[in-house]
């Protein structure tokens, strides 16, 4: 059974879903033909339980592997349902490894990407030297596991250098498609992001790197962290990022950190 | 290339690995064709390593998407290598879902079945009421949730009543054959086993079985989870266990347990 969004005698119910989702086993956020997506699962869910079909909006689109304890989706149904009742139903539906933590009835004009003032992404590294320990079978899909040594404080004064508003081409994918499909509706594409937070914090043999900005680019905190990892082995100085910020080349920066460690954790409004 | 046994002009060198693994994409332990095993994947890795067709013994077999963090694989190998090269090796050869904690070399006479003296199993429980929380992505595939109410004193004091040596016919999977595959050399195949420690913990919203005996039947420890839940729902009285255990039948027990909460902790030689 299908209810058509132009059937004016019914009232359409705007949400917000805040989920965490284990993306190790699917192709990232964006919905495609015959591959395990979180929007095309999302979206199942809720055509099963409503009989509506609906895409739901993500605050951005969380890459292969990449996963999330705070990400936004939105949409409309007709569906009248109590906020609880939509939470414990969609969890019903969906697979153990995507969760509902919280279903939220918001005004019409909330938008999960056009309405985000701020995210935060994690990037987990589990230090793991060869000598003494390996990741843990329980933590290898959320942490990145590294062998060599790295110099933590270095890398923690360079994370300190792209707190501020910055030209982040340096750090954005390739594909100038990619680089600013964030951003729809901008005539001239910026690469111009504001970073508040950005620090690796060391806690025994877990060091995870948190950053919070209005905006990233495809690609960029991982991008940073692999930058970040070349100068914690010796390979950049500690104080290359001003220089590699100002390149506004991406050859400039480091390679791209495995998605694997990445995880968005918050999406403010 | 490949190395015969019978080749008596090399020393043939026994060892032990320490085993963590995330059972949950793995058909059990034991080598079956065609599918995804802890024991084939770990036989394929030696024999890449080392060009021996080798089939490590496990101290037992975990059933399909039981986990461990405390396996014990033993085998014999003509090629000489250093312990802490054979587990860097063996690592960088195996899926993340399985790691080798400890490479020991060990006696020709050591063998991980039949040496065991003890084992421990762990049964994790996250207790998520359905108004107020759910299993997050990062713990699912290793504890099992649940909403429902649990009478965790009555489930403490039923745990108390298995400790000593019983008649565990009870809870033995119903299959005879794999009821007493791990005593293939018994005439009379036993349901007899001796438990040292039984009992469930509570940490906040983490219940926590732990079960350390000299032996464990097939499905044993999940049949035994799978009772004390029944005690926890009220649906079995607290002191039920001493009248199902003297019962010496399958019916007389709750259901089995899910595989998923379970882990092969410890095993003592």
């Amino acid at each position: 059974m299908s209810y058509p969004h132009t059937n004016s005698s019914m009232l359409s119910h705007n949400w917000k879903l805040i989920l965490a989702y284990d993306g190790t086993d699917f192709h990232g956020w964006q919905i495609q033909p015959a591959m395990p997506t979180i929007q095309g699962t999302l979206s199942e869910a809720i055509r099963q339980l409503t009989g509506e079909s609906v895409l739901p909006q993500g605050s951005g689109r969380t890459d292969a592997g990449v996963h999330a304890e705070g990400q936004v989706a939105s949409f409309a149904i007709n569906a009248p349902l109590p906020a609880q009742n939509l939470r414990r139903a969609l969890n019903r539906t969906l697979p153990d490894s995507i969760r509902v933590l919280e279903a939220v009835p918001v005004e019409p004009n909330f938008h999960a990407r056009h309405s985000a003032i701020a995210k935060t992404y994690m990037y987990r590294v589990l230090l793991c030297p060869e000598e003494a320990a390996v990741c843990p079978p329980t933590l290898t899909r959320f942490w990145l596991p590294i062998s060599r040594e790295l110099d933590v404080v270095n890398m923690q004064s360079a994370a300190a250098a792209v707190i501020g508003e910055h030209d982040f081409a340096s750090f954005a994918a390739s594909d100038p498609d990619l680089t600013t499909r964030n951003q729809p509706d901008a005539e001239a594409p910026s690469t111009i992001r504001t970073i508040y937070q950005s620090e690796w914090q060391l806690d025994q043999n877990k060091l995870i790197y948190t950053v919070r900005g209005n905006g990233f680019l495809h690609h960029m905190v991982r991008n940073l962290v692999g930058t970040f990892l070349e100068i914690g082995y010796g390979r950049f100085t500690a104080d290359a990022l001003p220089s590699i910020i100002a390149a506004r080349d991406r050859s400039a920066a480091g390679p791209t950190a495995p998605a694997r460690g990445l995880c968005l954790v918050n999406v403010e409004y």
